[in-house]
């Protein structure tokens, strides 16, 4: 054995993958195929199979699956079924690291946090940016909050799940905001383009020949977020590129788009209301980013 | 002077912009720049002054910045305020080109391509799809649809203000219909990423940490719209990359998320709606896509 082989074997640090949906089977299989031991479990035991034939070792209990590795990943629906999985076998995780993969809100990772430092594990909250099929892939975006010794130790094994690994820092609720933030452009984004596809059908077009045009429209919307976060970062939205007018003159056409194509857009209401009330506070001529200020609730206890 | 001289010289063919907002001043730029002798009117004069010292022609009426040039571009807000401005000089546009470049419904399109008809004009209605800064470069999109004679003729022109030059076909409305069906992302994109700006100032963070993260997510977003428009167009949601069902388990963090940071949430309700009408509908193991269904309002006169 070289020296070279020796830091290879030292840097593949077994892992256990808790949790096989789509998303957690795509982990275990770049594990897998980096050559990490890897160790499964499943609720249903059935979805561990396929990647039992590709290596993986397959533990009898959730128990077992936590002994069996230093660093252990949870990819379930909720930081509560996470919970629920492994409390019975919470005393396992004893002396070593849990990494969470999975959506939910800010308060429920700190709560994740605290159960897992109460058994004696150390915690890093994370969030996969992508589609199970691009799990391993080099740009591929994960990120994390949590303890930074945890990061540093398990870097070079977490960068398996993809290349873009950004560690966000000391909280352990960093990554499920994050996730939350940047996020919520998902399902807004894709119901407008579903109402696009349907409004295409009503024309009796093909909804692909819409892609190539969108992409570049969302390639469009990249180009813009730069200048919005530094109005929004200075509170200064007085030098527009789009104004919440010109947005307001827009979502005059949205009635007539329905009318044609017999679509139910009663969804857009909520926005032109938020437009309505920008304007109402000052914004009209502003930048459409203004829309941040509109968003925001008053503090409690704070005069408005 | 050359073969390939008089060529150039004979691309170069006379255009007259009309609307100098920020989109019209940078169509004429382009034009100036690529050396087509360029007319330009605006109702407030003052705007033409900069494209003037560029070795623009100022106009004095519209008519007479019709005749200058045998392709008029007109960029001003509406469909509307197109044939009012137009209309007092309507007969000048016999045996010109007409080209719209403005945002509108395809039902106005068609009473567009109508009234430039009605006065002897040919007609080409567009729509750029980008911001006014990126005018004139290789990969900007912009797209036509009406006479094809007319698109193939001015098409070496049109390419001057985006080499992404497309044409979509015979009828006149077909610019405005995937301006709508493209373009319909945009605010409820927009919105999405202005709460998570709001949710990162409520922790103190830096929104611009926001944008690297979010142009992935965007990228994201690209790369999952050719499997959604295979499933729409095929009317096949049965084999979901994501549920309807997965999407509705998501938006019960959007309550929290609203509490945590302050923020009004409740433009989410009508997501939430069209999520559980999904289900009802039978789509809930279904993929997203299926929302596209629940868009569609019954078609007139049918039975549902």
């Amino acid at each position: 054995m070289t020296e070279q082989d020796r830091t290879t074997e030292q840097d593949r640090t077994p892992v256990t993958v808790v949790g096989l949906g789509s998303m957690g089977r795509a982990l275990a299989e770049a594990f897998l195929a980096a050559g990490h031991p890897t160790t499964v479990w499943n609720r249903t035991p059935a979805k561990a199979a396929p990647l039992v034939a590709k290596g993986a070792e397959h533990a009898p209990t959730v128990g077992a699956a936590i002994a069996a590795s230093p660093l252990v990943i949870t990819c379930l629906t909720t930081y509560e079924s996470t919970i629920e999985v492994l409390e019975p076998a919470a005393e396992a995780l004893r002396g070593r690291t849990l990494t969470t993969l999975n959506s939910g809100s800010p308060a429920g990772a700190r709560q994740m946090a605290e159960w897992a430092r109460g058994h004696g594990a150390r915690y890093l909250g994370g969030a996969v940016k992508n589609v199970p099929s691009a799990v391993g892939a080099p740009d591929t975006l994960l990120y994390y909050g949590g303890d930074g010794d945890v990061f540093e130790e398990f870097a070079p094994t977490l960068r398996v799940l993809g290349g873009d690994t950004v560690y966000l820092g000391a909280d352990p609720d960093l990554a499920a905001l994050y996730e939350m933030a940047v996020g919520g452009t998902l399902l807004p984004a894709l119901v407008g383009f579903f109402q696009g596809a349907a409004a295409l059908q009503a024309r009796g077009l093909p909804v692909a020949s819409m892609v190539r045009f969108s992409t570049k429209w969302f390639e469009m919307i990249n180009s813009t977020l730069p200048v919005f976060t530094d109005e929004i970062d200075r509170g200064e939205y007085g030098d527009p590129a789009s104004s919440v007018n010109l947005f307001l003159a827009g979502a005059a056409h949205d009635a007539a788009l329905g009318a044609e194509a017999h679509l139910d857009v009663t969804w857009h209401e909520p926005f032109h209301d938020l437009l309505r009330r920008a304007v109402e506070a000052g914004h009209g001529d502003h930048s459409v980013s203004a829309l941040t200020e509109v968003l925001k609730l008053p503090q409690p206890g704070r005069a408005g």
